[in-house]
Formats: structure tokens, sequence, C-alpha cells
């Protein structure tokens, strides 16, 4: 990770006539940028370019297969686990300027976007016309679409409404060589042939570029509404939680934050919990105002016998958002609570969640590292946040201790090692753990399939 | 399809050995029945085994591999295109005797089951616990998880909870060869690898054999309620469906009614709608009480201005029953219709229904057979019964003539050849009209990763 290797004389003239102007930069000052993503890693890139259309990525795909240059995709590079970052040298291919809305369809319930389009101001453009993009990740209003397809982002409306996979309809991609790949389309049901788009989604940008996706929209709901509930312990806030299926609902999110994740959000904020308060849950429904109404109420009943502390109930969007801002307030806090932190988003069977909670307390305990944890209890996931100063002697090296047996001791729960970022490379050592052999000479395999020369994102995902 | 290849005499000691006493048949006699599924093509097995554990499968798939004997899954055969049909000969493995629901977990929202439990006895074990598994297509009561999961089955509730793939979180298969891959697992989210589960699901049989399938669960909803309504014609009954949406309702199920396909339940039993209903729409809702009663009178509403010849509400099961007994009774009625029909399941962007639901009835006048039009409007998935008497001088032609018109006018109009029974064997000759060459070469290496010595479903498609 020390030095992009140099392009060849003849790469940089290929670069220079495919992608004029300022399509293309090389220089080292202007490159740096881009050999970094969320994770904090950094490898620097060979150069990047800025195709504008398809078939400049169809050259420069046919181009670097036949040269062997590795071929980074990038959006908004806010990928957690290292997928944006040049670990090999390369071509960092940017989205930046493939990103039109290509077309809303209010009677198809289909958009069509190219992968640079920021997932936020499509579902904007959306409301306008009363339709819904179900997918919401955290980075919704920075991340793109391409960069959601390509990790199967989550978020916390996938209670309800799933996670990306379930929305894509259909993607068109360059493969390396520069064949076009039309997969699906924008009927909402589709079983003609394997699923490659669903294969496409979540590949971590290790198969194809993408430059086309087709997204399934829904009816905007009419009504939404927010409960949060707040409890002494997490074990109370996990059996409301339970509770709440019980009833019979099926709300669109259902987050839980931990002690430590409250007291990071009240070191940077008023809130309206007592401190008496060990976990929180944040709940949201939508549909007709009369059903909203109903599940309010429905809500309030179940979260009842699990003893809250507090709670505070809103059905319009003005009163909603301020508890939701103590939702979001969670990132800048956790980059204010210690200088540094492992983020992961382990998953477990849902009913594993309190043996997970409290075994990652057990671990911070041990390790003497803060942890903050917080997340889509509904899908069993949990955002961990190991806080730690990596200047002081050997807090790093317990941190990532604690990383580690974090990780396993979700795998011991039959839990995955990620929910929603994907694997990267902060995860690649861990991933013997999961998968076996045969299951990874599958991947191998299938991603020869696609990319034979292995140009696509090397190193990364499986 | 003449005759089935013998098996060896090696061969057929392997099964009596691994298969046990009625565990393996090879008699043509007993053979027979699993010849055919519901697509009516035949061809004769070469054997049949009934598998009870997972070493009986592993064995058998490195035997099959070594020897190079096709292998046939097959659960309860309703597939419609051929993809339990033999047409190679070869071992027909049932999942019969591979039906245990091996876990319910009401904690962790699934249910662990073998792949030849009966999807409908699942759903009736998991209502008991208050519990659903939202996939539902019509052969429910007789159709296996399996056979669902292979052809990635759909069915009415598919416009809110999505098709069999978005509800299958695990996949244990094995392999050509022996080996066992475990895809997914028991997590609600689950990014770690190449999304293998989703490959397998919808693949025909053509990947692996499935031996376990983790389904994800929900809360069953609380309650349910159905309207339907009838129009003097197929334009004003999308009419009326664009207008639901339009007002914000995501409904369970969106189904239509045809006239020809009115007119066949009709001549089988008492119909509560009047003459001049040329199109009905069946739609149903779920959720709380209150919710559902909300949605009702918003469907009410929704459904007027396109102008109503008939109507009916229900609130409660024992109302909903009768209507939606009539839209069951299409499928004996179909049968009494004509004595040969064919059926296809096309699909088509949403916005496109109307042009559809035009060209196939101008289809039908032009080559003069009935054509029953029924389906998942909500999906834009159409079923087309194409009836005839194959008896009559040239009305096979006639039947075969439209039934390709259809499908080049669906895709014509952006759609897919098949929304939710898959390709097998009967739109195999269709397949390049959709595909193009780069798409099916993707495929066809996939196919070698998992299966490089063919066979597993031969033939069958893609």
């Amino acid at each position: 990770m020390t030095g992009s290797p140099p392009l060849s004389p003849a790469a940089r003239r290929f670069l220079a006539q495919c992608f004029p102007g300022d399509a293309a930069v090389t220089s080292p000052e202007e490159t740096l940028v881009y050999g970094t993503d969320a994770s904090r890693r950094f490898a620097p890139a060979s150069a990047v370019v800025r195709p504008e259309t398809l078939e400049q990525v169809r050259e420069l795909l046919a181009f670097a297969q036949a040269e062997r240059i590795p071929i980074l995709p990038r959006g908004r590079a806010t990928n957690t686990v290292g997928d944006c970052v040049p670990v090999t040298g390369g071509i960092v291919v940017s989205t930046a300027r493939l990103n039109r809305i290509l077309e809303i369809d209010a009677r198809d319930f289909v958009a069509v976007v190219e992968p640079g389009v920021v997932t936020g101001d499509l579902q904007a453009a959306l409301a306008k016309e009363r339709l819904f993009y179900a997918p919401d990740p955290a980075s919704v209003k920075f991340s793109t679409l391409g960069g959601n397809a390509a990790t199967c982002a989550g978020g916390m409306r996938a209670v309800k409404y799933g996670v990306t996979r379930d929305h894509i309809l259909g993607i068109e991609a360059v493969l390396p060589g520069g064949d076009l790949l039309v997969a699906g389309g924008r009927t909402h049901k589709n079983v003609v042939g394997l699923d490659l788009t669903r294969l496409l989604v979540g590949s971590e940008g290790t198969l194809a570029f993408f430059t086309k996706l087709t997204v399934k929209l829904l009816p905007l709901p009419v009504a939404t509404a927010t409960l949060a509930v707040a409890y002494p312990t997490v074990d109370a806030a996990l059996s409301a939680a339970d509770d709440v299926f019980r009833a019979g609902i099926l709300p669109v999110a259902l987050e839980l934050l931990g002690r430590e994740a409250m007291q990071a959000v009240a070191a940077i904020a008023a809130v309206p919990w007592p401190d008496a308060a060990g976990a929180a849950l944040f709940i949201r429904v939508d549909g007709s105002p009369e059903a909203v109404a109903a599940d309010l109420r429905l809500l309030t009943a179940a979260t009842a016998p699990a003893g809250p502390v507090w709670s505070q109930a809103a059905a319009t969007p003005e009163a909603e958002e301020p508890l939701w801002e103590l939702r979001r307030l969670l990132n800048p806090a956790s980059f204010k609570a210690a200088p540094d932190k492992i983020s992961d988003d382990v998953t477990v069977p849902r009913g594993r969640l309190r043996e997970a909670a409290a075994g990652i307390a057990a671990i911070g305990r041990e390790q003497r590292v803060r942890i903050l944890v917080f997340g889509h209890i509904g899908d069993g996931n949990l955002h961990v946040n190991i806080m730690h100063d990596a200047a002081v002697a050997d807090e790093r090296d317990r941190a990532l201790t604690a990383r580690e047996r974090v990780l396993m001791l979700c795998l011991g729960l039959r839990g995955t090692l990620s929910g929603e970022h994907g694997v990267g490379l902060s995860k690649l050592p861990f991933l013997d753990r999961q998968l076996d052999a045969t299951h990874r000479t599958i991947l191998s395999r299938i991603k020869a399939v696609f990319d034979p020369a292995g140009i696509m994102n090397p190193e990364k995902a499986y």
C-alpha cells in the first residue's frame, strides 16, 4: 500500500484520449482524495476518471482488461469497510458524472437512474409525485444508488420494506472487456434465467461496473408516526420490541440505542430522556392516517408492560423530526466520544439480541474500551462502535481485540459478519470463520465468470 | 423423449444399496407418474429415489456426477413449464420424504424446513403461533417450499410482501459431486459474499439439490379485508387499480379477472356480479383492525370514480372467503372451458397492462381462440390461458400461434416471458428473444461453476 503502480505511457495516452479535459486526472495531488473512503484506510490511485457516457465505460473496461489494470468503481465513498480504497493501485472510476435521474414512471412504478444519483435526491424527486423508494440507508443524503446497490445497503426501513436488493429490478452493467450485461428489467416480477440482478447487488464492485439501475417504486405512505420509549435496561427494551411484534405490528423502523450510545448523544445535545434510561427504542409506523393512529395506540400499549421510564409519541412529521434527529446525532456524537472508533454492523438472529448485547458489553469491560451499541434491531442488525484513542499505548490493540471478539461472539450466535456494510477489506481476514472452503470456491469461480482477469476491485469482499 | 436411457447394472446396485426398500423404484409402471408435471409433458424417468437423509443425497450426487447421470429434483410437480419432466432420462429425486418442519422459532422469526414441506402446511403451523410466511402461490395447498424456492414462486400477496426470493434467508444444498453448500443463514440481513441464496432461488433445479431452507417470518397480520368490484371493461378496472395506488394504498393482493375469465367461472358456479360486468378486481388489505377498516373505506372511495357496476366489501374472514373462492374457481373453471389450454404468466411493466390486455384480446380474435386473462396486476403479472381443442383440425396450431404472439407482445411492451412460473422447457425456445448472447453466456458459465458435468436438470431453464 505504499505506492501506486505507475501507468504506462500508453495507458496515460488512452486515458487522455478517452477522458478529455478534467475527466481524467493522474497527478498525486488530485488523486489523493480518491485513495480513501469512510473506512479511513488509504492507498494511492494510479488515476481517476469520471465517465459521462456508457461508451467511455465500455472502452475503459476493454482497455483495462487487455492491460490488466485494476478498476475501482466509486460513488461517494461512504463505504465503511474499504471497498473504495485502491489497495492494488489502478484506475478509480467515479460515478460523479453519471448522475442523471433518467426516468420516473408513475404508471410503471419504476425509476431509472445512473449510478451516481444520490439516493436522497431520488427520494426527494419521487416524493413530489407521491412515490417512494423504500431503502433508506443512514447515508441517504450523500451516498449513491450505485453504491447502495453495490453493497446491498440496508437502513432503518428494512424491517417492513426489506433492503436494497428487494428494490432493484434491473441493472445495466459493463463487464471487464467492455461487453454490456443487461440483467432484469422494469417488471416487478421476473423469473427468466438465473437472478443476475441480485447477484450484482451486494457484489461490492467485484463483478462489473453498473451504468444504469431500474428501481421499484411504491406509493408514498400517506402518514407516519413515531414512538420513542426508554427503559432502564437493554433487556427491558428488547422485551418491549418482542411485544411489538407479538402484537402483530410490522413497524417501518425499530431502532435501539444502548446506554453508552444515549450518553454519547447526551454529551452533544439536550436529550428528553431521564438519567435512569439505559436503553431506548425508536419505532416508526406508516400507512393511512387512520392506520397510523391505530398502530400508535397499539404500540403504546405493547411497549408498556416492559416498564418504560420515558416515552414520547409523535403523530406529525414536525413532531417526529426532533426524535429522529436524536437518533441521527449518534454518528456525530460517536466522533466526539473518542478520537478513534472501529465500526461494525454485525447481525444476529433476532432472538439472540439479548445475548449479543450482553456479550458486547462484557467485551467492552474486559478490554476497557467504551462500546456504543445501537441499530436496526427489527433485523437483528447491531451497529457497534468501539471507541478508543489510538495514540494511547495498547488502546488500539485492545480495541482490535474487542472487535475480533465481537465478530466471533456474533458468529457464535449464528449471526453474520455484516448485515449491511459488506466485507470489503476490513472483514476479509475473518471471512473464513463464516464461509467454508466450498462456499469460497464457488464465489471465486463466479467472480472468474464475470472477471476472468481479476481487474474489478481486486482483493476485496471474498 | 421416446425412451429413458437404461441404468447400468452398477447404477441399479448403487440405488438399491443407497435407497433400500421402496426408497428407489426403477420399473416403468412405478416411475411413469414421475415423468410428467403440471405442464402435461412427459418423458420417462430412468429411476425415482426418495431420500430421507442428507447423507443419501450427498452419496447420490457424488455417484451421479461420476457416472454422468442426470438428476431431476422434484417436489409435488406443480410446475407448469416442464421443470420436473426428465427429458434426458435420469434419476428423479423426490423430496416427498424430506418433509419435516425442523424449527419454528418465534423469537428469531425464522422457520427451518426440509424442501418437501407443503407451503400451506407450514403456513397453517405458523398461524397457530401467530406467525406468517408471506409468499402465497396459488398452488400453496399442494406445492412445496423446495419447489417454491426453485422457481421463485410468486402469488397473490406479492404486491405488498414480494416473492419467494424475498423470504428465503438461507439454503443448504448439495452440489453435484456431493459437496454441501451452505448459503445465507438465519439472520434477516446478510451481505457477506455474493448472494448465493438468491442465485439458488429461481434456478429451476439446475444448480444444486436443496436439502434445507431457512425462511423469514413476519408477525401474522391481525386483520384482513377484501373489496371485490366489477366494471364494464378491463380499461375501467385498470383505471381503478391506478387510483388505488394513487390513494397511497399498498394492498396485499390486487387481482384482475377479465371478461372471459369471469364467464368461465360463471359457467361452473353462481356468481354475484351482473352480466354487464366485463372485468373485476379483487383487492385485499391487511394490518390492525383499525387500519384495515380505514383502508377498506379508502379502497371503496378510490375505486368509485372508474364507475363500478357491482361491488362487495368483506371485513371478516367469513365474508372474505366466498369472494376469494370465486377467484380460486378460475383454475377448475378453465379446465371446463375447453379440452386443452396453454397457460402463460407473462409480466409487463405495470403501466403497460392496458396495452397488454387489449393486444391479447386482439390476438384471441385473430386466431379464433378463447383466451382467459386474469392475474396479479399489482405486479403487472397476467395469467393467460389459451383455450382450445387440440383434436380439432388446426386449432392447436392457432393456439400455439396465439401463444407466441402473446409472448412477443409482452416482450415488445418491455415485459418478461415469465413472472413466476419460470422458463423450464416450454419457454426455452423463446429465451433468445429476451436474453442476449452475453447474458446467456454468463448463465451457462455460472451453471458450469455449480455443475461442471451438467447433470442437474439438464436442458431446462436457460
